[in-house]
């Protein structure tokens, strides 16, 4: 479903800042003269879903949630979205119509308009959302803000999506109602906990969205604030149907929650003054505290993207967080 | 290359409108609050394009170029893009570089910044680029903007990438200099031409650009704006080289400037007033006239799409253009 060379993807992404010369890529949103904010994410079939395992209602809704996740990502307001559909003939104007369906159930959840886009055909159907959106007037969060001493906070739980997809691909959900099938199919962009963690830290922190993995969003943090920052392994909250799911397929949750992405939580750095005012919220508080920032010794910055982000295991070991392992979608060749 | 139900596409259009309830769709790009502008279009392997028959350099131009066409055809002014790239895992680096070289070009050649985007494997290549633009500070032009009494006018010619793209699918093209392949490959959105005319106007006119033609282009502005349009198919500017190879292929010239798609021109309705203040740039007029604009009459308001956009021939008769030959890039199933 995935390859695994994230650290190839961030490599190209550099490459591309280069032969574009823009200063603008590298967070999950851009920022634009004025405040506005922008992105784009492509669902492609057979790479980010497959057409049978996800209906078509539920495909609409996840390829806006994780634009507006996006958006969430930088605690920004989304305002419009652009749908640019590439699709096979063979696509039934009915399968077309629950497809927008979805599309319009989520952009209205999250009081977002559907501006625009563009149809076309194509060998597989691929979906291009645009999202469009403002910096909240409290500020944006970015992941270049984490400092030593903050706290390492997260919303929700990890490695459910991945154990919605398990249960897809190994044919094992007979259609009956799960948590898991439900996150992997309609994650929900964490947009009012974004702007309530801005609010909290008064716009110093960092923030991400946890698209491609826990181990990923915490590698991103760290690189993008030159900090160390080190998860909790057993503060990370997983879901009680992840668990057993795992336990019956002879897996680690633990596994999933760090690596297998697509669970569109938001992970930050604050620090404690700021998540005190999230505790006081009481049960309202969306963030949970899983580990925390310190600053990069020397031998740590002679190779940033490998030893600034580790995990903390039940039996006390610090390992490396594994980048290469992180869920992600593109791959090229090298020449 | 492509498939032939325009109507099909036009109507599908209509009911995307209703499923997500957007009163924003149906002009080249979403007018945003604000007056931001945005419009997205894809690309795809095998539909837009042939991977071996363009380069990947002008591939990443006219991916950029047939976006900003879009900002043109409302006489807005484009700031930035998005780059959405799906692609095969065989996709070279060098390949991808030279794709962004091209992309680089013309975003430089109109000022226009590379802001963010995506990467993300897929079947085929596919490019899906977002512009992110402001309407001009002298206002916007809309399909809709046509009235009874004003002239047809258009910029460059028509037909030149049609021919182009037969030169090449038929392997006839031995790599010199042509002009018909340069207007397919790298094809030059008129963004000062429709500030001139915007100008020119001052805002009182209907415009839109070619991209699916000529015919269509006609059409679009005649039901948008609830008029009847009549192009004088012996005005309609056609380049030599076009003409020359239409000969040889024995194929009518008129067929592809009408039908053939891909020029990126700009079409529009101005008054005689507004057209003598172009005219008065003397050589630097980059407007031709090519037609009218009537009111329509009883008989054609039953059925505006077909009937009320015509075509002059030589010989005097008066021909429906014909909705169904125009290019497009969509088809679907009906159920």
């Amino acid at each position: 479903m995935n390859s695994l060379k994230k650290n190839q993807e961030h490599a190209l992404i550099e490459k591309i800042k280069d032969w574009t010369g823009s200063r603008r890529i590298g967070d999950d949103c851009a920022v634009l003269p004025g405040g506005a904010l922008a992105s784009v994410d492509t669902l492609v079939d057979g790479v980010h879903f497959r057409t049978g395992s996800i209906s078509f209602r539920d495909l609409g809704w996840k390829a806006v949630a994780v634009n507006l996740s996006d958006i969430a990502a930088m605690a920004g307001r989304p305002r419009n979205i652009l749908v640019s559909l590439s699709a096979p003939t063979s696509l039934t104007e009915r399968a077309l119509a629950e497809l927008f369906r979805g599309i319009s159930e989520c952009a209205r959840s999250y009081r977002v308009e559907v501006a625009g886009g563009d149809l076309t055909g194509g060998p597989v159907l691929s979906l291009s959302i645009t999202v469009l959106g403002e910096v909240h007037e409290q500020g944006v969060l970015l992941r270049s803000g984490a400092r030593p001493g903050d706290l390492l906070v997260c919303t929700g739980d990890f490695g459910a999506s991945a154990a919605g997809l398990h249960l897809q691909e190994a044919g094992e959900w007979g259609g009956q109602a799960s948590y898991v099938i439900e996150r992997h199919c309609r994650p929900e962009p964490r947009l009012c906990e974004a702007w309530a963690l801005l609010r909290a830290c008064k716009g110093r922190g960092a923030l991400i969205d946890s698209s491609d993995g826990l181990a990923d969003a915490v590698i991103q943090l760290a690189v993008a604030s030159r900090v160390s920052i080190v998860i909790e392994a057993e503060k990370v909250p997983v879901h009680q149907e992840c668990i057993e799911i795992a336990g019956l397929a002879g897996l680690d949750p633990l596994d999933w929650a760090l690596y297998g992405g697509e669970d569109y939580e938001l992970v930050g750095c604050i620090d404690n003054d700021s998540y005190k005012v999230l505790e006081s919220y009481g049960k309202l508080n969306p963030f949970h505290v899983i580990g925390f920032v310190n600053s990069i010794t020397q031998d740590t910055e002679s190779n940033l993207s490998n030893s600034a982000a580790r995990v903390r295991l039940a039996d006390n070991r610090l390992v490396e967080l594994d980048g290469q392992k992180s869920f992600q979608h593109f791959e090229h060749k090298p020449d």
